[in-house]
C-alpha cells in the first residue's frame, strides 16, 4: 500500500500500526460479528472502550482524580463558547491572552457572553513570541485563557504561568499529549481531536471538579459540562468510532513510551528542522527560539513564488501538505507524535537538495535535477 | 468474517458492501498514500467528497435549490437547541407536537429559550398514535416541530401536515431516507446520521433560505445556521470520516433505486414482521396500524421475564439489540434502510419458532429446543 509522508496541520498523520489493526477488524470488531461503526453506544463492548479510552487518558497525563473527562463533539471552536457558558457565573469576566488566529476566535466568542479583557498581547510582532502575561493589581475574573500552542503561528509556552488565583483555561488543540503537562495547573483544558488525539468529529475536555455546575439554568443541555460527567459523556450518541480510534492512538502512545517518551522524539524531530532552518541560506523561521512550537513549525523563503515551487516539488516527492495556513502563506510542517524522526530527516534532506539545486542553479529548481 | 444481524436503533447496521469497500481503502483511500482519516479536510479530495456528498443528498430527497444541506456535529439533541436559537426572531414562540421521548427534550430545549404551546400530544395513551395537530384560530409562532418517526414508541404521521403558514421543522432522525418526503412542506429538517445516513458523529441539516439568518448577535458562530452555509461546512473541521461513509452509504442507496426503491423494501419488511405480530398469539403490537413505523418496531409478550427469554435466546442465535428502550422494556426490532429483506424473514421464522416452542412446552424455551 502506498504511503506517503503527510505535514497536515489536522485532521493529521495517524500511525500505521493503528491504521492497520481498525482496517483488520473494521468489519467485524473482536469476532463480535458487526463493525464498531455500527454498534450501539449502549453496548458493553462500546462502553468499554469509552471506559478504557477515558482510564488511558487519565494514565497518560496523569491526571489527578478531582478532574473529569469528557467526550464531546464540534471541536475547540465550539469550546470557545461553551468555556464562557460554563464557567461565567460570578464577575462575567475572563482574562485572555491573544497570541494568534484561534485565540482571537475564543475571544470573539467570549465576548459575546461577557467582558473580555486581554491581559497579554503578540499581535506587535505578528504573533512570533510568546507574550508575558500581566494581571492588573486586584484582578477579578472568572478564568484565564490561554492557547498552549499556536498551529498556525508556530509558538507555544514555554511555561506555563500558573501562580494566579484565578482558575487557569487552556486550548491544548495541537499540542495535547507531545509534552508532559502538569494537569493541576489547569482548571480546564480542551482539545479537538484530529492533531494528536485521533480522527477528527472528537473534542476532549479535562475539567476540575468544582468549575462543574455553574452553567445558567437555561443552557443548552448539549452545551453543560455537567451533562457530559452525569452521563458519563453518554447523554446522546457520541462519534463511537473516533473515540475507537482515539483508543487505538492511546495504546499506541503507550508504547511509545508514554508523553514522556513521545516528547523526547518530538523535541528531537523539532531540533533537526530548527537547527537546519538556523543555518540555511534560504528557508527561515519567524518566530523567536524561545518560544518556538515543537509540533506546528512555518518557515519561508521570503520569496512567495520560490515557496510555492517549493511545495509543489515536496509533494511531487510524496510531501504532503507542507503549506503554510492560507491567512500565512508560506510553509508550515506539522510533526505530531505520530509523525516519526525518519519521515522528519528526509524532510530535512529533502530541503537540502531543494536549497543546493537552487543555490547552484538560480531560481529554477526543476523536478528531475532532485 | 463472521456477520450477525443487527437490530440496533442507532448506531445500527450498515451495508456490508459499504464496510467492504471503506476497509479495502481504510489506509490509503484511492491510492493517495493516506487514510482519510489523516486527510486536511480542506483538501481537494475531501472537498470533493463533501460535495458529492452534498449533491448525492439533493438528488435522493430532491432537494430543491432554495434549500441548503449542511453537515453539523451534536445529534438531534443540539439541534433541539439550535432550532428555537436560530428560528425564534419574531414572537418567540413555537407550536411543538408530543408525540413520545425526543419531542419531549426537544420541547424542554425550546422552553429554555422562549414560549412553547403543545398543539398536540399522545401521552394520554402512552404515545401508540399519533395525535391531530389544532392550531389556534390565529397562530402565531416562529415554527412548528414534529418528530416525523418516533424511535422509541414505534410510530409514524401517516401524513405531513401541511396546511399551515408556519414553517414546519421535522425530526427526522430515524426515518430520513426510508420512505419519499415532499421537502417542500418543511422550512427545516434536522437528523442524527447514525440510522439510515451512516455512523455516528455527523448531523444533517436541510434548511429553507428564508430561515438562514435569524440567529441573535449574540448567538455562538458554531449555533448559527448561516456559520455552515457561508462556509459550506467548513467553518472548522467537520466529522471527516463519518462524512465520507455518508458519501458511501447514499451511493449504496442509489444503486437500491434511492429513496424510492428503498421505501417499497422498507414496507415490505415492515409488512413482514406486523403481519406476523398480528396474528402471533404471543408477540404483540401496541401501536396503533395507521401510525406504525415502518423503520422501529416495539412488540412485547405481555410478560417480562418472558421477553427477556426471547432477547436473550434471539442473542445466542445471532440476533443482536432486539431489547426494548430501557425507558419502555419489551423488545424492539429496527429495520433501516441497510437492514435485508431476508433479514426480517430469518427473524420472523425464528420467533415463529420460539413461539411454538413456547405453546408446545409452557413457559419455558431452551435454547436446545429452537
Amino acid at each position: 500500500m502506498r504511503r506517503v509522508t503527510n505535514f497536515s496541520a489536522g485532521p493529521s498523520t495517524l500511525p500505521y500500526s493503528v491504521l492497520k489493526k481498525a482496517q483488520a477488524e473494521f468489519t467485524s470488531y473482536q469476532n463480535t460479528g458487526l463493525s464498531i461503526l455500527e454498534m450501539s453506544h449502549r453496548s458493553k463492548h462500546f462502553e468499554e472502550i469509552l471506559f478504557d479510552t477515558k482510564q488511558l487518558l487519565q494514565k497518560l497525563m496523569n491526571i489527578p482524580n478531582n478532574y473529569q473527562v469528557l467526550f464531546l463533539q464540534g471541536g475547540a471552536s465550539l469550546q470557545f463558547s461553551m468555556v464562557p457558558l460554563n464557567l461565567f457565573h460570578r464577575t462575567n469576566h475572563a482574562y485572555y491572552a491573544h497570541t494568534g488566529t484561534w485565540s482571537e476566535k475564543a475571544i470573539q466568542e467570549a465576548r459575546k457572553m461577557g467582558e473580555v479583557t486581554m491581559i497579554s498581547s503578540s499581535e506587535d510582532k505578528a504573533f512570533t513570541y510568546i507574550p508575558p502575561i500581566h494581571l492588573p493589581n486586584h484582578p477579578s475574573a472568572d478564568y484565564i485563557h490561554i492557547t498552549t500552542n499556536n498551529t498556525i503561528e508556530g509558538t507555544r509556552y514555554d511555561t506555563i504561568p500558573n501562580e494566579f488565583d484565578i482558575p487557569l483555561v487552556a486550548d491544548m488543540s495541537s499540542n495535547i499529549l507531545s509534552e508532559v503537562y502538569d494537569v493541576t495547573k489547569f482548571g480546564l483544558i480542551y482539545a479537538g481531536a484530529q492533531k494528536n488525539i485521533g480522527p477528527a468529529g472528537l473534542t476532549i475536555v479535562i475539567i476540575r471538579d468544582d468549575l462543574i455546575g455553574k452553567a445558567p439554568q437555561n443552557c443548552p443541555t448539549m452545551l453543560d459540562y455537567s451533562t457530559y460527567v452525569k452521563t458519563k459523556s453518554l447523554y446522546n450518541t457520541p462519534p463511537t468510532f473516533s473515540i475507537y480510534m482515539t483508543k487505538l492512538v492511546l495504546e499506541w502512545l503507550q508504547k511509545q513510551g508514554g508523553v514522556e517518551g513521545i516528547e523526547k522524539v518530538n523535541k528531537e524531530k523539532a531540533r533537526l528542522l530548527y537547527s537546519f532552518l538556523d543555518h540555511s541560506p534560504l528557508f527561515h523561521s519567524k518566530v523567536e527560539p524561545k518560544f518556538r512550537s515543537i509540533m506546528n513549525i512555518p518557515f519561508t523563503t521570503y520569496n512567495a513564488e520560490l515557496d510555492q515551487l517549493f511545495i509543489q516539488t515536496a509533494l511531487e516527492h510524496d510531501f504532503l501538505e507542507l503549506q503554510g495556513h492560507r491567512s500565512t502563506g508560506g510553509m508550515r510542517a506539522s510533526l505530531y507524535n505520530a509523525m516519526s524522526i525518519e519521515s522528519v530527516r528526509k524532510l530535512v534532506d529533502f530541503m537540502k537538495l531543494f536549497e543546493q539545486s537552487y543555490l547552484l542553479e538560480g531560481n529554477y529548481v526543476s523536478n528531475k535535477d532532485l
